[in-house]
């Protein structure tokens, strides 16, 4: 059945449930399972967590968008969020010891069903893109769909990988790709000023110096009369969570102040919190295949 | 299909690789995964790993003592190890957030269809045993298969709690229960003085005064120049690693000597890792099924 992957489709639609819950039966199959959605209703959008082997996986995603196109029209969307398809964005994820090759073949396959058996445009970002200037989805979403509509056929910028060079009618274009998965990780300060956890998001995140795999900016937590580093973790195998908690740690204790507590926002891959297991523990010959239940989700 | 449970049957076959692969062959299914055998030809023994949901996992397990009854013949069997059945000791144990309760089920279930519809005597240990004298497997085992065929209609101790009042003419009796995860664990030190090991042995093992769930001892390990403190943990919920760990390093740090590393020898349950990493990141709002893949192994 192939490697484990994540896969972490938007969808153009947050407010109307019964699309939504179209989309999700769309979505079932015996090896696959939905995770979570998440509908925002202001963005009028929504972010399904699905994982299975890929070949099951990307059959199920296919079936979903199929769902997503027949039913969401972008002529008649609105949302405070940029899209350019009732498809918007399609990431998948490498999970445990799947290469990123995989996830990337698995984006590859997926764009090209939609391309050729639903007409829409492909985008490929990430670790797919064609080129460097691919990478970043934000570029290659511009405005959205009214201006992707325009420029579509004459701006080389925006010509699409794989499909028409005109944007489908009602389903605009769509993004798939390939990237590490991302980890919500946040660190609480034992100290009421914010300055010092926005000191601290300088120090460890990449745009300002830190750490290559951090996003982080510092924001005070009144109703818990303390303050937090709020980050993203983009690369979790070349930036471990163990090197961001005690970096910000060590950091913290410069301005005589404690870590009380760290989170996780929403889902986390296992190999993360094995690499902080083998760290503390200094398992240095620890291998992820000693862990008994992920055993079970070895694949054929 | 049930909850996630781990079963370790001992077979009285090391030697003979046809009954092996028999027995492997007869735990086939598609929810229920082999994880490992190991034999020992001294002992002549098979100790087998498998892990699935309850329900087929029971049936897994009751084909292959099926097919170990019909094959081996304790009258003709000779090896190291005690052994008072062909069938010798099935534990099971819970995984993920099973309860023990699931893990004594099943023990009764299987033990119910060896004894009913095998004929072979059933002791019930560990958490399934009826009266704290049946807990301890060496107790009920005593001498093995020779001295129970003499004394089991006789001495009221060694009356079966499941079956018929003798053994069972070739496959003897067997014991089943139901246990916590064992953790086989080792943390190296920076010395060639074993008596810094035994010390820290004694300290942090229950038998002399230490933690409830450790039992440990302390080794030589010429060929690395350094010292060993090799455990087991029994109970990684109640005692656990990190706590451990950090009771060794600070032992040791007594002595001036360092932790250069630790080593789990075998499988681990996803739990005892989870909880690690939870521990060092202080990450006290962290649950199990925050973990993407784990959330593939929920069991309807």
């Amino acid at each position: 059945v192939g490697d484990l992957l994540e896969c972490v489709p938007n969808f153009s639609e947050g407010r109307d449930q019964a699309t939504i819950d179209a989309i999700a039966s769309a979505l079932g199959g015996s090896d696959v399972r939905l995770l979570d959605i998440q509908s925002d209703r202001d963005h009028n959008r929504s972010v399904f967590t699905v994982i299975g082997p890929r070949r099951p996986l990307v059959g199920s995603i296919f079936r979903a968008v199929e769902t997503a196109v027949a039913r969401i029209d972008l002529r008649t969307h609105e949302g405070a969020h940029p899209r350019m398809g009732a498809v918007d964005v399609v990431p998948f994820i490498p999970l445990l010891d799947t290469p990123m090759e995989s996830a990337i073949g698995a984006s590859r396959e997926l764009g090209a069903r939609i391309a050729h058996e639903l007409d829409i445009p492909i985008y490929f970002y990430e670790e797919t893109a064609a080129t460097p200037d691919r990478k970043n989805l934000a570029r290659v979403r511009g405005k959205g769909f009214e201006e992707l509509r325009d420029l579509i056929a004459t701006d080389t910028d925006r010509k699409p990988d794989l499909g028409p060079p005109r944007v489908h009618e009602s389903a605009g274009a769509t993004a798939v790709g390939a990237r590490f998965a991302l980890i919500a990780y946040n660190v609480y300060l034992d100290t009421s000023e914010v300055a010092i956890a926005k000191s601290i998001a300088r120090t460890v995140r990449h745009s300002s110096g830190g750490l290559r795999y951090v996003k982080a900016m510092g924001f005070d937590i009144p109703e818990r009369a303390c303050v937090q580093v709020s980050m993203n973790l983009t690369n979790h195998r070349l930036t471990a969570m163990h090197t961001v908690f005690d970096m910000i740690r060590v950091a913290a204790e410069g301005y005589g102040v404690s870590v009380t507590e760290s989170e996780v926002v929403g889902m986390i891959p296992a190999a993360a919190l094995m690499d902080v297991a083998r760290h503390y523990l200094r398992m240095h010959s620890f291998t992820d295949d000693q862990c008994l239940e992920l055993r079970l989700l070895e694949t054929a």
